[in-house]
């Protein structure tokens, strides 16, 4: 680990760098690079067998020709010549190097096998490699743009880290956030991340001093398990906002891209914000909070209240909307903010939160400190169309966030270029300024989202619990599968299984009617297909005849019977523990049945989960309201359900072996659960 | 009608202009509004009796002592002084008038008394009245700004009419569009909206010339029928892109913005959809898609094919995830089109849709004109980050777009600045530039709602039918209501209502068994509730335990028994026509039953609608897949759920007296449907 941390360094923050494959054509990338490392404040050395001078440096026939190692090495190299040129890296004892460009595994079955060669040489070294199929690097703390691509240098310096899987993405994010007047520390395109995944560049830039927030762009993700942890231990320094694709199915231009395959979207969403993430829908949404959390964050807390303080009541409307919709907090203020307000306003004006002065009269500072002030409040919104002879922004806002303590993010609209100054005196007194009403609500979503998360993830996940007392073999019928249930605490009907007609007659008069009789052979999967369920059964006539008819269906193995007492109708929910290719065990819960399927209506989370994450999963639920007593009907038992959540949880994540096991239906009541059906693999 | 155009012509578009109210205090409205008609060409003519001359202008002391009546008055006076002035004006014959402040419906009973005296006194004349609690408006046509807002008169002119709700809104789109470098024809704020509403203003822009396309905002809405009326005459002349606020519970704050009650936010946006507009979330989203409509309409068309061109693949993602998540149509290309492809790019490129170039090779305008040629395609994205030495953009989209006659939108992002002449040429050259991959998207996202909403409105909606003949009266038992559906061709369980247990072992005897036995009594309302319901009778032994049991439910009026086949089991839906307070008859489908209530998964239309418009509710449903055979279970007669609104929706239009059918469950089969129980009112 030391020495990868250290190899890491030595690639993002090198003191020398080489470029092997210098060219003299100024059109070839080997030039290019070169010309970008112009204002790089360590050493460089061109490297090519055939040159001797190029860019007015002084060129090197090989790396090992140095005769000491660089830190970073650039391959400008044709795919086929990587292997050897890497391998020689190595050798000399180079800490790192990017390959620039593509013909990998994004590009087919002669790509993957050069791409596996550098990853099995790569594996065995502290060599660190970025790519391939990646343009490079910016380190603005050296000035250094180990990258071939134009442009790269203009990305302007700055407290933001742009982690992004393509290189396009990473200019395209960086360039956006110039716009904005923010500029980069560190800014990375990723490529096919054979070596070097998102989960290094966030471990470095935890560490870049410079860094104050990271932007975070994914596509496909072989080691999401690994990028969960190191999330969850980075997003508390510092704030992560991430744009991942992969709501519609996009998988084969995706694979065409960097060679990755899309995961589950829902999936990967959930498991980042577990980790601490902020999730985020678009480019602009992406830039605009990392922008905002590297000037503004909140304390973690669950729901933190918002004050929206409006000159003109549509816009507040606006925001109010926003903000509700997408659940954000927007307290009623205290009876002693009101009064404070209603002094300092005509009574026409809307004195609730939002507040509407209209047009700002003088008092206009002073409400602002009073609705901040309020105890609910732990951030305020201000909006106001550009009119410095009422509103001097620049000097109000700053003096009241100083006094009170409590980020105020504002956002203002004007004539063309009249509000570029006042825009930009606000970020320089540290204040976040949105461009719309819709993008001042999305600060206080994206801050709202930051401080959620890092107080779940304070709030402490579940520990890893030992193996469970419980035997895991290979194969479950339904009677083993319930029994495991049992074993790990998830309440299942009383039954008995049997292995003759007399057994389960005396079992029908020793459990509760009506029971349920149902087959049990190692060939029936599906049970219910072959009639091998037979419900309602009262008195001993009703077995016989439900024993006639489970006998008639033709079984090689043993036969025997589950009979189980009926369950009162309830909710029905599945719930469902797999073994996610990238995440490692994975948690689900969803309304049970037909219809509810179709309207994939689903939570999920990574697991092990503690049971305050398996409520937050209910509560993600569209069906949540049904619950928590629906039409006048009782309040159904979600501790219950939430504790089916953890063990199921914990059990997967103790038994390796176990790829899946999934409840359903599992019957909802006002007091306990039951499963009534179970599957395991 | 002939009247009102006039009249809205001389209040939009006048010859002349009085400002009662004027006055000599610089910090007023009535000097600022005076101050700000400086570059105006008509007359103007400030009103005052205690003055001789503000801002060089001579003062009259009233509208009459001018001796010739002006187009347009605005008056800045106190609320309560407005009645008499609005009278005066109304006797001197003025075309309109406009009130800049606010104290009326907005603020409380006060203001209200005096708003109906405004509205009663318009009401009688073909004065039309704008506002009152507007900021007025501004038309660049004739330079003229009716307004007291700072900055009004700086919204640059141009081609985009917008017509907001709230003056604040007004301003903030037009500056917002001005950023994007697109100016206004007319720029209005309606305030409360008293005399002249959303659909005047779209009148008038209609036919005005320099408007090519319509920003609309919108918070509550008196008269939504006439809105939509009037948006399917105007959208297929000119676009109309609204925003729209009610998402979430709102309502408090925004009555006491503009007095407005919100109404369903569903309801609304639906409507406005039908009626040909595009309807999007934000302002951001409300400016692009009125920018880039100002610049390229596609013709009707239900789907449009879009091509996706890129010269970075991760970009591509991007738009291509965003297009499939918001269904728009990425059409595979034909072979002739791959192959044109081929020839021009290297293999390890995309060659399908979206087509990756990399960094644009000489071939980019090539490829970019066969993609755009291919008979599936509209139109054509074009995403590539800003290199002139690899792609001068200005030059060849121009040339491709005006060889192929297609649509070609854009997206670029670079260093700070140096983007800017490019997306400025592309724009004067005809081409819409957006400035990220995902506004790149949502221009294809609008365009294509606006191609497929004009395609629907052109394919014509349903004519209003003249009263079915069916009796309507007051009060419906449910062997009313059910007979009520069968003479409007909606089937019903073959039942028979009795007024003796021997008419009902009658019933029983002729019916397929099971039956249901349900009471029927003027004052019970919810029969489930009381026990009135008995399903599953197969014989006369059932019938009298059955009736037995009605019977024992205490009722005072005639106690009759509705004896019912029992219906197969089938998916459920619930389908409404209601008449919103509003937009008068509405229909809902949605799914059935307590769980489906819950998830909220419903569509709803204006009535009357034809058999397509009411295929196209069931497609929005999340539920949809439960109609076209979900799992392997039959595919379910959508036509005929089609055929049930479209009865319901004929039948609520042509009877006013009715104001809500509901047919709750409607099951639906693979053949046919089955109304099982309903409700008038």
């Amino acid at each position: 680990m030391q020495s990868e941390r250290t190899n890491l360094d030595r690639l993002f923050a090198p003191t020398s760098v080489a470029v092997v494959g210098a060219s003299v054509a100024t059109d070839k990338a080997g030039h290019q690079a070169l010309l970008a490392l112009g204002s790089f404040r360590g050493d460089v050395f061109p490297i090519n067998p055939k040159a001797e001078e190029i860019a007015g440096r002084r060129v090197f026939p090989s790396l090992k020709s140095l005769g000491r190692p660089v830190d970073l090495a650039l391959f400008a190299l044709p795919a086929a010549a990587c292997p050897a040129a890497v391998a020689e890296a190595i050798e000399c004892g180079c800490g790192g190097g990017l390959i620039v460009g593509g013909g990998f595994a994004e590009s087919g079955p002669e790509g993957a096998r050069i791409q596996d060669q550098l990853e099995a040489a790569c594996a065995t070294s502290p060599f660190r490699l970025l790519g391939p199929n990646t343009a490079g690097f910016v380190n603005k703390d050296l000035s250094l743009t180990a990258s071939f691509l134009l442009g790269a240098d203009r990305i302007p310096a700055g407290s933001i880290a742009v982690v992004a899987q393509s290189a396009g993405i990473c200019l395209t994010v960086s360039f956006l956030l110039a716009k904005l007047g923010y500029g980069a520390s560190l800014a990375v395109g990723l490529g096919n991340a054979m070596n070097v995944d998102a989960s290094d560049v966030l471990e470095f830039v935890a560490s870049q001093p410079t860094t104050r927030a990271i932007a975070l762009h994914l596509e496909g993700l072989k080691h999401g398990r690994r990028l969960f942890e190191t999330l969850k231990r980075v997003t508390p320094k510092k704030p992560v906002v991430v744009l991942t694709v992969g709501r519609s199915d996009i998988g084969e231009f995706a694979q065409s891209h960097t060679g990755n395959l899309m995961g589950s979207y829902a999936v990967r969403t959930s498991a980042l914000r577990q980790a601490g993430a902020v999730v985020v829908d678009s480019t602009e949404e992406l830039v605009a909070a990392t922008a905002l959390l590297s000037q503004h964050r909140l304390a973690p807390k669950l729901r933190p209240g918002v004050g929206v303080l409006t000159a003109q009541g549509g816009a507040g409307l606006l925001v109010l909307d926003r903000l509700k919709h997408r659940g954000v907090t927007v307290p009623a203020l205290a009876d002693a903010t009101r009064e404070r307000i209603e002094r300092e306003l005509p009574p026409m004006t809307f004195l609730r939160n939002p507040v509407d002065t209209g047009r700002p009269p003088p008092s206009f500072p002073a409400v602002l400190e009073a609705l901040t002030e309020d105890p609910a409040i732990d951030m305020t919104l201000v909006y106001a169309i550009h009119e410095p002879a009422v509103l001097r922004a620049e000097e109000v806002l700053p003096a009241v966030a100083e006094r009170v303590k409590k980020p105020i993010v504002f956002a203002t609209v004007g004539p063309p270029g009249d509000t570029d100054a006042t825009c930009e005196r606000l970020r320089s007194a540290g204040i976040y300024v949105a461009g719309s009403p819709e993008e001042l609500a999305d600060a206080a979503i994206a801050l709202s989202a930051d401080a959620s998360a890092q107080f779940r993830l304070a709030r402490g996940g579940a520990k890893p619990t030992a193996e469970l007392g419980v035997p895991v073999s290979l194969g479950y019928d339904e009677p083993a599968a319930k029994q495991v249930l049992d074993g790990i605490g998830i309440p299942t009907p009383r039954r008995v299984v049997c292995s003759s007609h007399e057994e389960a007659r005396d079992a029908l008069r020793r459990l509760t009617k009506p029971v349920v009789a149902k087959i049990v052979a190692r060939e029936i999967l599906h049970k219910t297909e072959v009639g091998g369920v037979v419900l309602g059964i009262h008195d001993e006539s009703g077995m016989n005849a439900a024993l006639a008819k489970l006998d008639a269906i033709p079984v090689e193995s043993a036969r025997r019977y589950l009979i189980e007492e009926a369950a009162p109708s309830g909710l029905e929910l599945i719930v469902g523990a797999v073994r996610d290719a990238t995440f490692g065990p994975t948690l689900m819960v969803g309304l049970g049945g037909t219809v509810a399927e179709a309207l994939r209506d689903t939570a999920s989370r990574l697991a092990p989960i503690t049971e305050a994450e398996a409520e937050e999963m209910l509560d993600e639920l569209r069906a949540s309201a049904l619950l928590g007593g629906w039409r006048g009907s009782p309040a159904l038992d979600r501790a219950a359900v939430a504790r089916v959540l953890v063990s199921l949880g914990a059990f997967l994540s103790a038994h390796p072996a176990l790829s899946e096991v999934e409840i359903n239906p599992l019957r909802v009541y006002p007091q306990g659960v039951l499963a009534l059906d179970a599957l395991l693999r």
